[in-house]
Parts: C-alpha cells; sequence; structure tokens
C-alpha cells in the first residue's frame, strides 16, 4: 500500500484511539447497538442507491486504488519515443510485435489500432471512449464513498436523536442523565469518526487515482496518435513534456 | 426489485426500529401529529415545487426504477454485431424485419430510421434528443426526490422549534420538561429518518439507474451508426467495447 | 392557479397552523418585533442584491409563473406539421398569413422570419438568442426567490441570538428564561417557515417553469427550421417527439 | 446610489438596531473587543487570500457597482440602427468620428476597430477578449465578498467558542454565566450581521452588476459585427431586440 | 512574502492570541492532546487522500505562492511587442538568440517554437497542454489545502465529542463539569482556527496566483501566436491589451 495511505490510516485511528483510551469512561465507546445502527444504517441506504454489481465492483476499485502501482509516465513517453523512432525508420508495421512486450492493455491495444493502419479519427474515438469508461467506473466507486461518507453522520445523528427522545422521557433519575446522554452521543461518534477517517478520504483518493489514470492514459493516447501522424520524435517529446513536472523533463533538445 | 435494493430499506427501517422498541419511551416515537406536520408539510411544499402531472410522472419513474429489469449491455452488442454482419453482406434493406424481433423501441425506431436510409446527421439527432428526452425526465424525478429529502428534515426542524416554544412558554411543571422535549424532538427524528432512509437513496438510485439507460441508449446509437456507416463489425465491436468492464469483453481480436 | 400550487400553500400553512393552535402559548408565535426583524431583514438585504427595476420585475415573473397555463406541445407539434404539408405543396410564401392565427409570439415571429426567406442560421441565432433572453429572465427570478430564502433562516438566526444575548444578560428571574427563550426563537421559526413554505418552493416552481417553457420555444425553433429546410413533415415530427412522453405521441410511421 | 440599496441598507441596520434598542442589555451588543475579533479577524484572513493590489481594485469595483449609472440597452440599440443605416448609405469609413460622441470606452473602440477595416474574426476576439477581462475583475470583487461573508461568521463562532470557554474554565459564579454567556454570543451576532446585511448581499450585487455590464458590452459587441457584415438595419434591430425586455422593444417590422 | 499575506497572518493570529490572554482561563487554550487529536486527525485523514509524491509537491507551490514575485503583464506585452517589430522588419529567424535574455522559461520555450519554424496548431497545442498543465498541479495544491480545511474541524468535533461523552459519563463533581466542557470545545477551536486563519486561506490564495499565472501564461501564448502570423504589432498590442486593467494601458492608437 502507498506509504502514506498507511500512515494517515494508522495516525488517524491511532489518536482517536489515545484520546479515548487516556481518558475516562472509555468502556463507553464499545456500544454494540450504537456500531449497528450507524454501520448498519448507512450499509441499508447505501445498498438502496446501488444496484448489487456495483457494490461489489467498488470493492474491486477500492483495492485497486491502494494497491496498483502504475506506470510512472516518464517511462512511458520514453517507450513512445523508441517506438517513433522505429516507426519513422521502418514504416509503421515495424512495430507489429511491440505490443506483446507492453504490460499495459490500454497501451498494447492502442498500438495495434495504430499498426493495422486505421484512421486517425477512429483511434482517437475508441481510445477516448475508453478513456471515459474508466473514469466513469472510479467516479461510481467515488460517488459510493461519497454517499457512504454522507449517510454515516447521518445515521449517527439520527442515533442519537432516538438516544435524546428516549432519554428525556424517561429522566426519574438525574444522575442517570449524564451517562445516558453520553450514550446518546457514541452513535454521533462513530458517524463522524467513520466519515472522516475513512470514507471521506477514500472519496478524495479515488478522485485522485482515477485522475492520474486518466492522465495516463491521455500521454499514451497523443502519443500513438503523434505516432500514427509521423511526427518527428523530438516533436512527440515536446508535446508529451506538459505531462511530467519540470523538474523530471528529459532534456528539451530543439 | 433488486435484491441490494430490498435488503437496503429492511435493513435500514429494522434496524431503526430495534433501536427504538429495544430502548425506554418506544411510544413516544409514534406521535400523529408529528407525522403529520413532517409528512404533510414535505408533500405541501413539494407540491408547490411541481406541478401534478409531474409528481404524477414521478411515481411512474419511481416504479419503473425500483422494478426494471433493463437489457444486459452485452447481449446489445451481440445484437448489433450480428445485424452489422447482415448489412455488410446482404445491404441494409435487409434488416427491414429485424425490428420487430427487438423489444427496445428506442432500438427499434433507430434501427427502422438506418433502414429507411435517413442521413446519419438525422439519424444521430432524432436518437440523440431523445436520449436527452429521458435523460431530463429521469432528473425531474432525482429532482423531485432531492426535493423531498430537503423538505422533510426543515420541516423536521420547524416541528422542533414549535414544540420548543410551545414547551418554553409553558415550563410551569419541570417533570414535564423531559417529555416535552422529546416529543418536540420526534419530528426532527421523523424528517431525518425519511430523509436519509427513503428520499435521499432514492435521488442516487435514480441517478443511477438514469446513467444506466443513457449509457445503453448511447451504446445502440454508437451501434446502429456504425451499422450505417458500414464499419467492419469488427470495428463495431472494438468501438463499443468500452460500454462494457474489461473482465466481460469478447476477445478483441485484431 | 395549478391545482397542486394551491393545494401545497394551503397544507403546508394548514398543517404548521393546526400544530400551533393545538398547542400551548399559540399567542407567543405570534410577535410583531419578530416578524419585522426577519421580513424586514430579508427585504432589506435583498434590496441590496438587486434593482428595483428587476424586483419589480420579478413580480411579473413569479405572477405568470402561478397562473400561466401554456400551450400543449403535442397541440404545436400538430400546428408545424400542418405548416409543413401546406409549404411543401404550395411553398414557404404560402405561410405569410398563418402567423396572424397563432397567439404565441415567439411562434408568429419565428414564422415570419421564415417566410420572409431569412438565412437558417440568422433565424436560428435570433431565435436561440430569444430563448437565452427568456432564460435570463427566469433565472434572476429564482435567483431572486433563493436569495429570500437564504436571508430569511438567516435573520430569524440573528434575531434569536439578539433575543438570547438580551435574556442571558438580564437573566435575575428563572421563571422567565423560558419565555424569554421562547420569544427569541420565534424568529428562526419565522425564518423557516417562510423559507420552507414559500421561497425555497418557488425557486424550484420557477426553474421548473422556465425548464418547460425553454423546452417549448426549442420545440418550436427546431420546427420552424425544419419547415425551412424544407424537411418532409413525417421526419419533422420524428424529430420532435422527442419534446413528448412516449405515450402521447402520435403514431411513429415510417 | 440606487434606490433599492439605500432603502436596503438602511432597512437592515436599522431594524436589527430597533430589536436591540427596544430589548434589554442594549449596551451589551456595543462591544469593542468582539467587534475587533470580528472585523480583525476576517480582514486578516481575507489578506492572505488576495494580493493588496486585488484588494484595492475591489474597493473601485465596488465603488462603481454602488454608484454607477449604466447607458440605457435601449438607446444603445437606436445608438447601433443610426449607425447601421448611415453605413449602408455612405460606406463604413463615414462612420470614422462617429467615436468621439460616444461616452463608452468599449463602444468607440470597437467602432473605431469596424471603420479601420479588421478583420470580423479579428473584431471579435479583441472585443470578446474584453468581456472576459470585465467579467474576471468583476467576479474577483464578488469572490473577496464573498470570502469576507464565510469568514465573518466563522470569526464570529470563534469568538464564541473562546468566550464558552472562558465562561466555563471560571465558572464559580453562577450569577455571572448569563451575562458572560451573553457576551460571548455577541461575536456571533457581529459575523452573522456583516456576513447578511453587507457582504454577502454584496456579492450578488456585484455579480449582478457584471451580468448587466456584460450584456451590455455583448449587445454593443453583436450590433458592431451586424454594421461591420453590412446587414439590413431592421436585422440589426431584430438580432438585438433579445437584449430588452418584450414590454420595450420598438416594433418588429418585417 | 507579499505584504498582504503577512499582515493577515499576524492580523488573525494576533488578534485571537489577543482575545485569549486578556481573557480568563488562557492557560486552558494550551492543550496538548487537543492539538495532538486535531493536527493529528487532520494530517492523517489527508495522507490517505493523497500520494506522498503529492503532498511533498504541494510543499512547493505553497513556498511558490507565499514568495514567488511573478513578471509584470504590462511588461511583457512590451517585450512581445518588440519581438513583433523585429521579426516583421527582418522575418522570425531573426529571433533566435532573442529567448536567452528571457528568463520565463514558458516564454522562451514557445518562442524557440516560433523561430524554429512549427505550425501554429502545434505550438498552441503544446502551449495550451503546458498551461494545463500548471492549472493541474495549483489544482492539486488548492484541493489538499481545502481537504485540510475541511478535516481541522472535523477531527476538533470528533474531539469535542469525545471530550463530552467522557465528561458526560463520570458526572460525578459538578464542579467539574465547566473545566471538563472547556476542554472539550478547545478541540472545536483548534480544529475552526487553523481552518480560517491557515488552510482556507491558502486555498483561495493558490487559486488567485493559479489564475494569475494561467492569464499571464495565455497573454504569452497568444502573443507569440500572433507573432507566428505575422499581426502587425500594433494588433497585437489591442489584442493583448485585454489582460492589463483600462487604467494601465499603453496608449491604444488606431
Amino acid at each position: 500500500m502507498d506509504l502514506a495511505t498507511l500512515i494517515g490510516i494508522l495516525a488517524s485511528f491511532g489518536l482517536v484511539g489515545y484520546a479515548i483510551l487516556t481518558g475516562d469512561g472509555a468502556s463507553t465507546f464499545l456500544n454494540g447497538p450504537s456500531l449497528v445502527i450507524v454501520v448498519g444504517g448507512t450499509l441499508g441506504a447505501t445498498l438502496v442507491c446501488f444496484p448489487m454489481k456495483t457494490v461489489f465492483g467498488v470493492i474491486g476499485v477500492v483495492r485497486k486504488a491502494l494497491f496498483f502501482r502504475g506506470l510512472d509516465n516518464q517511462k512511458i513517453i520514453g517507450s513512445l519515443e523508441s517506438l517513433a523512432k522505429r516507426a519513422r525508420k521502418e514504416g509503421l508495421l515495424s512495430l507489429q510485435g511491440a505490443g506483446s512486450e507492453i504490460p499495459d492493455a490500454f497501451y498494447s491495444t492502442g498500438l495495434q489500432l495504430v499498426v493495422d493502419g486505421q484512421e486517425a479519427d477512429t483511434i482517437e474515438s475508441i481510445l477516448a471512449t475508453e478513456i471515459e469508461y474508466v473514469e466513469a467506473r472510479h467516479s461510481v466507486g467515488a460517488l459510493l464513498m461519497k454517499t457512504m461518507g454522507t449517510f454515516a453522520p447521518a445515521f449517527g445523528m439520527i442515533g442519537t436523536v432516538i438516544g435524546l427522545i428516549q432519554m428525556l422521557q424517561t429522566m426519574n433519575d438525574p444522575s442517570s442523565i449524564g451517562p445516558s446522554m453520553a450514550v446518546a452521543l457514541v452513535t454521533t461518534f462513530y458517524g463522524a469518526l467513520l466519515a472522516n477517517v475513512l470514507f471521506l478520504p477514500m472519496v478524495t483518493k479515488l478522485e485522485q487515482r482515477s485522475n492520474q489514470e486518466v492522465e495516463q492514459k491521455n500521454l499514451i493516447m497523443e502519443g500513438l496518435l503523434s505516432i500514427h501522424a509521423g511526427d518527428n520524435p523530438r516533436i512527440l517529446v515536446q508535446k508529451l513534456s506538459a505531462f511530467v513536472p519540470p523538474s523530471k523533463r528529459a532534456g528539451e533538445a530543439a
């Protein structure tokens, strides 16, 4: 897992746990019914929003986002540059076998379209639609996380209101008001915790991963179209140089 | 009904009901006047927003969203592929009767336009306008649900403020403060419950169904335009492959 | 007035009124100074936002939205169809007098442009600009309502804070705390009520009316451009069929 | 100043002042340190957001928005119409001196470009860029007001939290709780007041002024391009008629 | 550092510090565990959202935003104007060496593309992609600041809920309620302070810097394309005049 993600999750949960354990009434924070209301209500409302298929699909998207280690843009530019050089010297058909050495399906499929001699418009249309599809898949994942991040605090609040109503209705013993209100607040705590330590960060993480992946695929598409058009490899590198931060660019010879 | 939706609704209501029944003062939660304020106020405000015709139309949209089982994208691509093969061999007119075997009105209408020999621009314009219309219909449904999901908690809050004012104004008997505040909070509970277990999930569900339906119609339109242009069936399949997740794609032969 | 709007307003106000009258301390809810703060503050802040001319213009927009009964899209399609048939048989000039029988100014003006033999681009440009203008006028109306719907609760809250400060500052007599807090909460009540029963529903209503009117004018513009282009009346009907729900479409003969 | 703005500011401040003066504890509302926290904190945070140059520029934008009395669209259409008539009779060069009689810089500059015989694309590009720039300048002004309108209540809340912490920490004398909480709430009051009576209305006002100005410049640009293209003056008036409400249009003769 | 930023930060922190030091219980505000929960939780959640690389990259973006002193648009227009004059007299190749005297990498790279005789479309494509990249980099920085500005108050609230639960659970000694609640509120204070004095202002600041930088690069790109097209230097100045406020424009001779 990306080091930042691991540190982040440990830090958030750890600090909150520390605050709880070093204070009074730590046992109040472990409340089964409260957890069931918040987690169950959140999952229930989320299942109404999305079909089963989508929910399972998102598990895959989340796993890929947490553990996937993608290619480096710089390496891809290098790869495209050598393909461009080869094509200019030996023609497009010489790239016929190159696709098998490329681990990325989008890259190799696109290369095959170029080698097959498809029209530039067709290649761009097919690749662009694929990129849109990738964006849409990630987007549903982020939406599902955002939905859970909205419902968790909502059900936390519903749980607290239920607890308050129950406490106020039977407010006979003054010494029990405190502990009853404490328990009522625990669902709010769970809702806010799950939302801010788990769901909402995942939304941003999925959006960031999606942007990275889309940017990389756009890089590949631009490069393949450039090879298809027969651009000078130096122009290709210049066109693609915007995809890497200035400090990392290979020399931009003119 | 989609399994996820059923489980979701049962889970949400069930868990909340469980929390109420296992606690004190369960009877407080069944409060006629409170329910009337929240449900009546929500419906009232919603009826100001939308004409009667729209409100009735939404009932149909919701029913279709909960119970409709649409075609599978993979099957549609297969169907378009065989039509494309037939058209390349025997010409567009050979597809004349094919429309009657297709259950989907959008698909068969579009096919008829192709067989009739309409211009590509005209076909695209008609089908695209139809897709926009479908989107708009779903969009109104989602907007109506979102409106109800906003007004429910608002009227819940109005009800609670009314209750608090009434309680504070006649705050003679200290032992009645608790129960009076409990009753005042019940409208907030109803508002939050209806919004989070019913209306807001429906908003997302309608938006998801709309996206699915629009995506499928775009798939059909792309396919029909491809047949009309006389594309090689293999290119058609490749163009449409972005509409299904990678794991489910038929082999992408080059 | 549209039946739904009438029912909606009566229901919302009625239910809230019922809740107030059947509870204690009903007289607290009729508080002159509180009403003045909320209504006056809302109007004051709104007058800073918009010029006098706009505020008066919105009164007209609201009146039209509440009481206007527009043409039916189906009837308009029928009207355009017969004009198309006449034009194909007798030429565009034969439509010369038809404009006088049409009650809608946008429709008759557009028809006159077609009869005058203007370029398609010019007609589309003029009509499209008119549609944008209509949208903009409605949009300002919705914005003004939204502004009032935001300021009403804000001034309600300001009034409550003022009341609380006054109460806390002079908190000598414990038995007066309740009634003072009750009065302080009345402004919050007014703000939330005006926003949720009046202003916010009007925002959605104006947006819905605007969409209807814009959709209808787009329908008319599409139809007139189709007549201008000399389309077959059957193609015209098909192009415009997306503007009515499927259940209401005239037979779509090919 | 526009009459509505003046009435609006007087009304809002006046009503709030009335509510304060007629209640108890009026002196609590004049609290120097509270005012310093809210105003100082708001200005401080805003100065971090924007460079000094921008802050000063906004003062000019606000002044112009409050006191500027712009040209009337109807008059501008009349002016463009007579220029069009003159150009059709005597040629574009006859408009050479007309620019000096026009008070609006954008109008006269654009007219000069037409007289100079620039390409239509160049004229549109230059004028459109100028309109974008005007929009951007107004947009920064609205953003700055929006920023202040967000920070004012935020610092109001920070001040209240500080006050509450101070009060709770030294809660010895029960009779001082009330007044201490009252003082703590004063910052919330200031924040909400400044935001809702001053900053947020100014945001909408600046946006409205910007829309008016942009609409007028678009009107002028459309008119000049129409003159440049040699359109019939009647077509020019028709093209521009969408910029004025229907009730004010000059007769639309065909 | 820009003077406004410095004054802003000093003012905000200073005023809040003043409010704390002049009141009671100042020591309560320095609470280690509270600071750790808020800062640690915020950083933790943020690290889940963004990869390590991005977090480090943002540090550079922030530093540049605080301390960078960019070129003046007016000077750049002057520079482009003299290049245009030289090019019209001596041809594009005469600008060969000019790039070395220009400190801005984007400007000199773009100039080199013009001198190299690249197609206008290629130049625009390369420069526009570079501008998009700059926007994206700034955008991630603003997003990270916005994320921290959202999580800080959220963890402040979580900390307060934890504190309240702990206090309510062990509410034996009435005299300890005040101080316990005071400590519980301190995390809310930290969260709101960090968000409003540091993170949220930085979001706007980064967005403003980004707009400035993008505007300047667009200015340079427009100018270089104008030189490439061989425009009259006076037209070039007029085209670019929209990039500076009217009061600062060089005379617009026609």
